[in-house]
Order: C-alpha cells, then structure tokens, then sequence
C-alpha cells in the first residue's frame, strides 16, 4: 500500500536529518516505525498483554537487599519469564528482568523493585508482544 | 547528612502523591532517586562508561534477519556482555542485550539494531555501572 | 533424623578425601547431595518434569545455521524458558538454553540441536524442578 | 579430505544404531562430533581457556543462601559472563552461570557453589571456546 503525506518543509527537514542520524535507508520504513512505537504505547495505557525488561543497579552487599529482590520477584513470577544478572565489578549488580504479562502488573512490579532501599537505579523498558505490530 | 527543602504548597502535595503512588517510604528516599536519575542522566550526556539493556521484537522467520542481527551484535562484541533471547510464540522473538561501554556507542548499537528491517520494536534502557551513584 | 553408616575403612577414607576436595563442611551434607544426584537421575530416566539447560558452541558465520537453529527452538517453544547468547570472539557464540519440561523432550531437543551441521560442541546439563528433592 | 575406516560389523552395526537416534544424517558428521568431544575433553583436563556454565537449583528462602552464592560469584566476577535465573516456582530457582575461564579456576566454581548448604543440585557443563574445534 502506498499513499501520499503532506508536510510542511521545515517539519520534513528536521525529519529527514532525524532519518539520517537513526540510519533508516528511507522515510517509510521511519514512519513505520513511528506508527509501531505509537501502537505499543497503546498497548501498555490500555492494559494490553505485553513484553518488556527492568533493569536494576544494585550493591549486592546491602544484607536484605537480596533476598527482598528475589521475594518481591517470586510474588510476581508469572509476569517474570527470566531474569540476567551481571556483576559489573565487586560491588555492583546489573540485573535484567525479561517480563510478559498486563501492563500495569508491569509497571507495579517495576515501581516496587526500584523502591526497595538500596537500589541505586531502575529502568522499564516498555515493549510489545509483537503479535498486533507487524 | 540532614538538611532543610522549601516547596510550594502545590509542588509538594503533587510530589507526596507521586511518593505513595511509586511506593516509597519517606521524602528522603524519593528525592535520592531523582537525583541519582539526574545522575545518570549526566553520564550518558557526557559520554561516560555506562550500563544498560537494549531490548529488540522481532519476526525469526524473516530471513537474513537473524544473520544481519547477530553480525552487529559481534562488530559491537565488546559492548554487549550477554544477550537474552525469549521465544514469545512461534513467529516473535524478545531479545534482550545487556550492554556496558560509552554512552555514545550503546546509542549506535540501539539504532543500528532498530533500524534494520523487520524488527518490529526496539527500546534503549539507559542505566549506569552505579560506581559514581551511591 | 540421624541414624548410623556403616562403611569399609578403604573406602571411608577415599569418601572423606573427596569431602575434603569438594569442600563440604561434613559427611551428611556431601552425602544428602550424593542422594539427591540420584533422585535427579531417576527423575530423567522416568521422564518426569525436570528443568536443566543446553549449550551450544557455533559459528554464526555460517549462513542458514541461526535460522535453523532459531526455527527449531520454536518448534520447542514450551520446553525452553529462555536463551542467553554471548559473543566469545568474531566468529564464536556460546549459547545457553534454559529448558523446564519432560526429560524425553529435553533430551529429543538437545539432540537435535547438536546434530545441526556447523554445531562445533554442545552439552546437555541434567537438573530438577527441585519439587521433589528437599 | 576423505579417509577409510575399518570397524568390527558389530561396533559399526551399534554406532550405525546411535547415529540413527541422534538424527545425524551420515557417519563422517557423527565421527566428527566424537573428535571435538574428545578435544574438549582435552581442554578440560590441560587447564586450557574453556567457556560452559553452571546450573544450581535451590530455595531462596534459605536466608543467608542468595547472599553466599553472590558473595562467591564476585569473587570469581572474572570467570563468569553472566547469570540467568528462573523463578521456578514459589519456592524453587534455577540459576544458570555462564562462565569464560581455565578449566580448572570453572571446577573449583561449580564445585565451591554446589557445596554450599542449600543447594539442592548443581551441574557442571563442560565445553569450549570453540577457538581449537573448527
């Protein structure tokens, strides 16, 4: 399917360099991506079944710190498919989280781990399960 | 180390609404949290040594996808620590790659990854080695 | 429960060497996990529930190796949890599949991920779900 | 290159057997593999440069337990790439280690975690950086 879109020049300007910096080969394959990221936004406001990662940094000597972590996981272990740890140096922990479930079980779980005392950083990564972006 | 804020009224009623929302106990271990993000946010602007994931969606079924992404991934071998693949259902694929390096290359990699064809979604967590936040 | 072993001198003491080797604090503990190895076994030999994992040695060089071994992992899709792939050097990757299901399965699918052509090494690690080994 | 054999009928009639099993599609593919068993093994027992992992399953309720194991896997941060854990069940985890080292720093690892009080099983899988296999 093709079809035409009007833009004004300046707005296709600042797209086009925007399309260079990200390497797309060419402006359709950029709007279909910008599409997709709108339709997993969805996706997450309404709810919907998705997938995604929490990353946590972390100093694996704070006593409790993990046993709290892996507690608070095994609550939410249907939405957790597997977890990557990495010791990044004597002291801290990168972990990663690879979930798949609803969307706001998502966002609990990653808003719980990164309030835990002694987290030093969190992130969500808020992706799809690719079956409604093709 | 103890010290006094001021707020608005209106600022801090919205920000103790955001305090237990997110779960937190107290002000203090909040506000920990916005720093060290702003903190974090610092070293990817400053090009500093970093960690993070890069979580990809994609169709396994399209061909040559798996070889172009797998070829990245090792021109970018001493980025990437470990990557995790999760077969979602029998066409789509989560992969997760745990990355730590400069800032400025993890942002290559993420782009490089989303744009090729047919990954249908990507997403760059931008975290820290939580040696300069503690 | 505590209740009395009695064993050949020769004997005790090449078990105590091995204690001694393997680092145990005392004969009941390394002899609970003697017992346990064999509960595992007979959890394989009667194909039961089990969990465990693969790991395969390739090069990603070869053209039609990953997508082969991609289609094949989905084929197996509800015996594997997920896959950790780590670029060793240019041409090398050591791959970790995490698999939890029946023993027959597990054993069917290692098998068939060895015997791909251009799989230089793989293993199959034989554990348990832990449900019936206390 | 291409060279004769010559097998006693019965060895030949068994080793046709388990290439038939393990779904090789000729003799040379099956001997080969045989070959790099054996040159892993060498590996292993010459304390050469080997990549594998180790899997351990235990109860993180265990108090002490989650900290003893990460305790240990920094002191061996060098060794281990990652760690990927699952969440089993309510109770149970299976933690997969892999891990880039000399064969014999890898057995001292697996050896130390699988001692530790707790752990309910622990496997050792033994491969290669596929740098001395082609």
């Amino acid at each position: 399917m093709r079809f035409g879109v009007s833009l004004e020049k300046d707005l296709l300007s600042k797209f086009d360099q925007r399309i260079r910096e990200k390497k797309y080969t060419n402006r359709s394959e950029a709007l279909r991506d910008l599409i997709r990221e709108d339709l997993v936004k969805k996706e997450w406001q309404e709810n919907k079944e998705i997938s995604g990662a929490i990353t946590l940094i972390y100093d694996h000597h704070k006593r409790e710190l993990l046993d709290r972590i892996t507690d608070i996981q095994h609550d939410f272990q249907k939405l957790i498919i597997s977890t990557q740890h990495i010791h990044l140096d004597h002291n801290n922990c990168l972990e990663i989280v690879a979930i798949r479930g609803k969307s706001r079980e998502a966002q609990k779980l990653a808003e719980t781990l990164k309030a835990i005392k002694g987290v030093k950083h969190g992130t969500l990564s808020m992706s799809s399960t690719g079956d409604h972006i093709d």
